[in-house]
């Protein structure tokens, strides 16, 4: 295996600005699933998916959802084990504000960041398209150098995870026996620093819910109406204004229920890493945590429950002025929740506390986005020991098990659906700019991302058989 | 003087359908004025009003202003007193949200309104170019039968009144002589309700602010930052929404700060007025008057400075959901100001607000789009007897001499610039949807409305000579 592993090394090398290029082709595509004007672009970016899948020997098939569809994909040589489930997907979100972008985010290109390192910029250059083509690049590389993989694996590439994934468990529901694996992994997360690889084992849940405040029937001119007649802009401010203490710590009743402190041995290993305004806030500008006062900043993003405004609108938003009291004001809202927390339970309860503070003559109407618990992994499983192996041997540092302040609601939908654990190992980094414009992946991400998964396939392959 | 305004009025009745036709043309010019879009067509609304009203035999002209252009216009017979100055303004509000429209906003049509009464719907139907019309027809209707005015008449027709009049205190400095006149009338405002004529006789003033947050230096991801990182959102909902308190008070330090109590006399004779919340805001959906508690809805609307959030934008808005921290998010707030306040205090005390409360490491910006003081006019001058007598002639009931919850700067102007005080008659009705969607002038308010001018004029040349 360790020969065999070389050569595929080697050639991953020698092969790497083809692996950019085919990156390039999948980065092209305007696959925005959150907007309905990019319905076919969606669909075109899984067909090219499967395409490609097949064009390494997996019998692949684009699958209806119901949404945007889902590309499934499986090894020929199916009874090799174990068998793995990798999981990523190839919408991206939207690009707005687009006049932020430094070059058009769907013409990927290689530049220099300030700092001298290669990076490549698009919408998706890492999440996930560029996380996601890591992993089909290593097991192009196995296929090429021995003609097969190191172990079976199945894929499932969906197109809804930035709008919530709505479709995803039922469709695990019904291909449950084409999903059967050992277990799952998904490249979808960040390293510790850039060249500090890690293994998430602990995500944040998420609840996104958006509230639209309704209080006159139609637009009304400030002059003629200003005093008497209720602006629910005025509402909301006031409502969403509440959501926070003079501490940062969230009002609404009962949304610390259930969620617990850090056993004192994490909290203790946790403070040891430097992480500090210095090095987290100062890159983006700003230099006084936002969160609870009475919790280090490294908790308040991986292991406190938060509340973020999402996005906000109402009345005359262009140029100028408008004297205009609206007859609407609407604003997204999402919690990031930790284990302890029952999505149902805060999302009820955030309807309450926006409901309970509405003048009688208004009214509230709420969209629910979506809704996803805590997870925390179990730190102990054997995959995740192989990963970490293989990991620190290709970066040559210790890879660390940490949490992580997003959601990647997958992971919980494999395991209650399909049984399955999940190993969550990507290479992203803080300064990515996911979901912001000038999105970027490292160069050395990439290259060295391939080849990490290069290695994992042989580790896991080489693992006591269950 | 009776056997000619008979006439004249009969004209006006004869003439109509013609009247109605030259309103259309006019509301077809997309005049406006706060997006620099429309530059053209506002050029366009200047020249054909200046064309109109040469076709009148007034010497006429488009006058450049470093905005938008005003149209000076002076009847040939200088030299008959009185003299008047008309002022009105060719420019309309933006017409977004364009999709609660029943017909396109530059397509004007008569129409039934919901209770039978016919209106004239399009955007400035009534704002301002419905209301200007009544005049111009009715000096049309002199002059087509009479050969001539019964008073002298100059008019100054603005395109910047719905932003804020930048550029017209210095027009007025610098055509002080072309514009000499004994008083000014102004036609933009409204009759108490669809069978009582008004003349206003104190007007609120206005101040409009806007104020933009920027927390961190790009967008984030709210799942890798949200918790420490700050979110503008979060810091303008907190600020915007401490503006009132429990009782609908302005919470600004120094708001109320020379603001007077009606006298006695005044607060007993609108307490009489049938104004409740069943006759004004029941009518828009609402039922609860919003501003102080311990003041009658009459005076939260004519006699009590306000402060309303005109528009509010930050992060994601579209469709769907995005899991963003947005660097920015900014407000449009406006106060509507009663005598004794100061606007430049006012803005001030609202920056300070703002920015006292402001995390040390987020900023504010801020854009001064206007700001005028309120105005008392003078209830016993002459003109004001002439014009009330003659609109109580037409309307059959006696005309009421009001307050407005609105501001039109240019009354305050006028007197400053030059030394004119300023009789305010107009034909709106609160049902206007002005600066809204589906803006509609009643078909009776534009005929009576050409009628009463043309009483007017006439009772103004009848006028003991000053």
């Amino acid at each position: 295996m360790t020969q065999k592993l070389s050569a595929v090394l080697d050639h991953i090398d020698a092969d790497f600005d083809n692996s950019l290029q085919r990156l390039f082709t999948l980065l092209r595509i305007k696959s925005i699933s959150a907007d309905p004007a990019f319905v076919k672009d969606c669909k075109q970016a899984a067909d090219h998916l499967a395409g490609d899948l097949s064009s390494l020997g997996f019998t692949a098939e684009v699958r209806s959802t119901g949404g945007h569809p889902a590309v499934v994909a499986k090894s020929a040589d199916v009874g090799r084990r174990p068998h793995v489930l990798f999981y990523g997907h190839y919408d991206v979100q939207p690009v707005d504000p687009l006049e932020l972008w430094h070059s058009p985010p769907f013409e990927p290109a290689v530049t220099d960041h300030a700092d001298g390192r290669k990076i490549i910029v698009a919408r998706g250059a890492e999440d996930d398209k560029g996380q996601l083509m890591t992993f089909i690049e290593a097991c192009r590389a196995w296929k090429a150098v021995t003609g097969s993989l190191p172990l079976d694996v199945t894929f499932l590439i969906e197109g809804e995870e930035e709008v919530g994934s709505k479709h995803l468990v039922a469709f695990l529901d019904q291909h449950k026996k084409d999903l059967a694996a050992d277990f799952a992994l998904v490249c979808d997360t960040s390293m510790w620093d850039p060249n500090t690889p890690a293994i998430t084992t602990a995500l944040r849940g998420l609840v996104y819910d958006e509230v639209r405040i309704t209080a006159a029937n139609r637009d009304l001119h400030s002059g003629l109406f200003g005093g008497a007649a209720q602006n629910p802009i005025r509402v909301l401010t006031r409502i969403l204004g509440a959501l926070h203490d003079d501490n940062g710590r969230v009002t609404i009743p009962g949304f610390y229920d259930g969620v617990k402190d850090l056993p004192p041995d994490i909290l203790a290993q946790w403070k040891a890493l430097a992480f500090t305004p210095e090095t987290f806030l100062k890159p983006i500008g700003l230099s006084i945590p936002a969160g609870e006062k009475d919790r280090l900043m490294i908790e308040q993003v991986f292991s406190r429950p938060t509340c973020d405004i999402n996005g906000i609108v109402g009345g005359y938003t262009a140029e100028g002025s408008k004297t205009v009291i609206p007859s609407q004001a609407s604003a997204k809202v999402s919690f990031r929740l930790v284990d302890g927390q029952d999505p149902a339970k805060i999302r009820a309860a955030f309807r309450a506390f926006v409901t309970e503070r509405l003048p009688k003559d208004c009214t509230a109407d709420f969209i629910d986005h979506s809704g996803a618990p805590a997870i925390s992994l179990d730190w102990g499983m054997k995959p995740l020991a192989a990963a970490k192996r293989a990991l620190t041997e290709e970066w040559g540092r210790e890879a660390l098990l940490i949490g992580s302040g997003g959601s990647i609601p997958v992971v919980g939908d494999f395991k209650r659906t399909l049984g399955l654990d999940t190993v969550l190992v990507g290479f992203g980094l803080d300064d990515d700019n996911i979901h912001s414009p000038n999105e970027k992946y490292d160069l050395q991400s990439y290259h060295k991302g391939i080849r990490s998964w290069a290695r994992i396939l042989a580790a896991l392959a080489e693992m006591p058989k269950a």
